[in-house]
């Protein structure tokens, strides 16, 4: 997702290296590297560094970089900019790191359960992801650290600080690097990502005069809650328009036309979408809405419709493109 | 809630106040008394505090209680167990408060915004709340700090330390004494009051063959998901079965009928419901489904009926209960 990473290293447990080479393959990414963890969180990214120094954990030896960014998996919103803020402090002190502030104030404990002390809030903050590292520090202050740093430390600012003297500069960060740790976060990632997806949809029409109406009127109405993307023309491979709005990170497609069989038309946007690599990311949803205005179409002809959408549907399904069908008919406006 | 709490203090802003009676009085609650808020935390735990002590805030003085329980309104989820064993705790050592594992390491940083050292994390926890002292003790706390403490300080077992010589004892929470502090939080805490609140649903069939059917897959069909009581008997203002499910907290009803208009009975359950005060809490959610097995009734009819609900759920809607109409027609299978 950022150009300037030259090399990805995901650190895995050797239990789930296999499922995580499936994603890698599944999304197609190309720049990373699968490497296996250790048993406490310093010896999995020591494990992770070795990549670029030595020969154990890698068939080929990575080429080694200036700047090195450590990062939690569970902290899956990080911005460019903070990444860049802390690769560019690193490259200046030696060391950088995201912090925030408390949420909560820390107290330290006696032996007997009852409160020693609290610390003033204000005066500390919460170390968090990213950070980055000249690589040649951080790595050596892996290779002097003591198996008691291994097993029980969990900073690296604070190993880089102890065997190469380096004070680490602190970046305050957003929000948004917050560590997924309970159950309720997952929710609110879920409801993140959600949000993030719907930020835009793109309604397609063709050009008869009632469609073009409805095609209209839809995000007309939509536009109070939405960004709004309207093509009123029939679908083309070269519609350098639509080009842009899929490249331009849209999720969410409406197509609304009176064809019999719209499953060509739909196809189409469909290949359109596969090439541009969008769905790799997050899942595309594509809704075909079937405005039936002929008087004498019955039933059971329109759900014939909505069997063959169906079942194209879950073709695309593999491809992470959620295909639905609307039938609409004006007569006795059913809808299904 | 707690029945074993007297008296609930709802400190608010001044500009909330307002809001915060309506709130009071549209959900019944009976033991809560607002106080004015201070600029500051402390200043304002202080101000709930003077309301058994002096007549400055409040026009009758509270009883003085034995205990109490210091608690923050952005922690909605906590449980009645740990509010026990704080107080049991304070009983006991004079204070005591609940505390949770580090998410983050803590540090330090110098006046040139570097590192300055870390803490190492299973040393120091995070105190949360709820809290809960010897009324006497926290309250001569307040008194004798000073307006630094008051004006920067954020904790409560700090005072009582620095101030009465008294350890709190430190009390293990749970995950979900967390603090609702970002919009994050926000998606979470509604993910997980609809969670809780779909736990149970309740399916009550009239009488007859089909329907009993009816009621008798439904239930079948949602119990792999969900926790099903199903009822097979018209509805009764005197069944008791029926109460036990409401004052268990059931928050989901599906009435299967197939009378013409079955407002009368779905207007029993609502009034059940009304006075049970569950809906006072959360939403309750109630489902008509209207199963047509007649052949000569047309659509329009079926059409005319959930006219009707729509307007009896506009009315029900005012008491937190939200009725849904499902208009079934077997010959055709429309569904609505």
């Amino acid at each position: 997702r950022i150009s300037w990473i030259s090399d990805v290293i995901v650190v895995v447990s050797p239990e789930n290296t296999e499922t995580m080479k499936t994603i890698i393959e599944k999304y197609g990414h190309k720049k990373v590297t699968v490497v296996k963890g250790g048993i406490t969180r310093h010896r999995s990214i020591f494990n992770g560094l070795k990549v670029f120094a030595e020969n154990e954990f890698s068939s080929h030896l990575l080429q080694k970089p200036e700047v090195v960014i450590i990062h939690d998996a569970v902290r899956p919103f990080v911005e460019e900019d903070i990444v860049a803020k802390v690769v560019m402090a690193a490259k200046e002190h030696g060391a950088a790191g995201a912090i925030r502030p408390l949420v909560s104030t820390v107290i330290a404990s006696a032996a007997d359960g009852c409160l020693d002390h609290s610390l003033e809030r204000a005066r500390y903050r919460a170390s968090e992801m990213p950070q980055a590292f000249l690589f040649d520090t951080i790595y050596e202050a892996y290779q002097q650290c003591t198996d008691y740093d291994l097993d029980y430390g969990t900073e690296c600012l604070h190993l880089v600080l102890k065997y190469c003297k380096t004070n680490a500069k602190l970046v305050e960060g957003t929000a948004d690097l917050w560590k997924v740790t309970y159950k309720r976060d997952l929710y609110a990632a879920d409801s993140i990502i959600k949000d993030n997806l719907s930020q835009q949809v793109c309604v397609i029409t063709n050009v008869k005069e009632t469609l073009a109406q409805v095609g209209f009127l839809l995000p007309e109405s939509l536009k109070s809650q939405i960004k709004v993307e309207a093509i009123s023309q029939s679908l083309s491979k070269n519609d350098s328009h639509l080009q842009n709005i899929i490249s331009g990170q849209c999720y969410n497609f409406v197509c609304v036309n009176d064809k019999r069989c719209a499953i060509q038309e739909i196809q189409e946007l469909v290949d359109m979408l596969e090439k541009s690599n969008i769905p790799l990311l997050y899942p595309v949803v594509l809704i075909s809405v079937h405005l039936d205005i002929s008087e004498n179409n019955s039933f059971s002809i329109g759900m014939e419709d909505l069997t063959m959408i169906k079942k194209f549907a879950r073709e695309t399904k593999k491809k992470n493109i959620l295909v639905y069908g609307l039938l609409i008919q004006c007569k006795v406006c059913n809808y299904l």
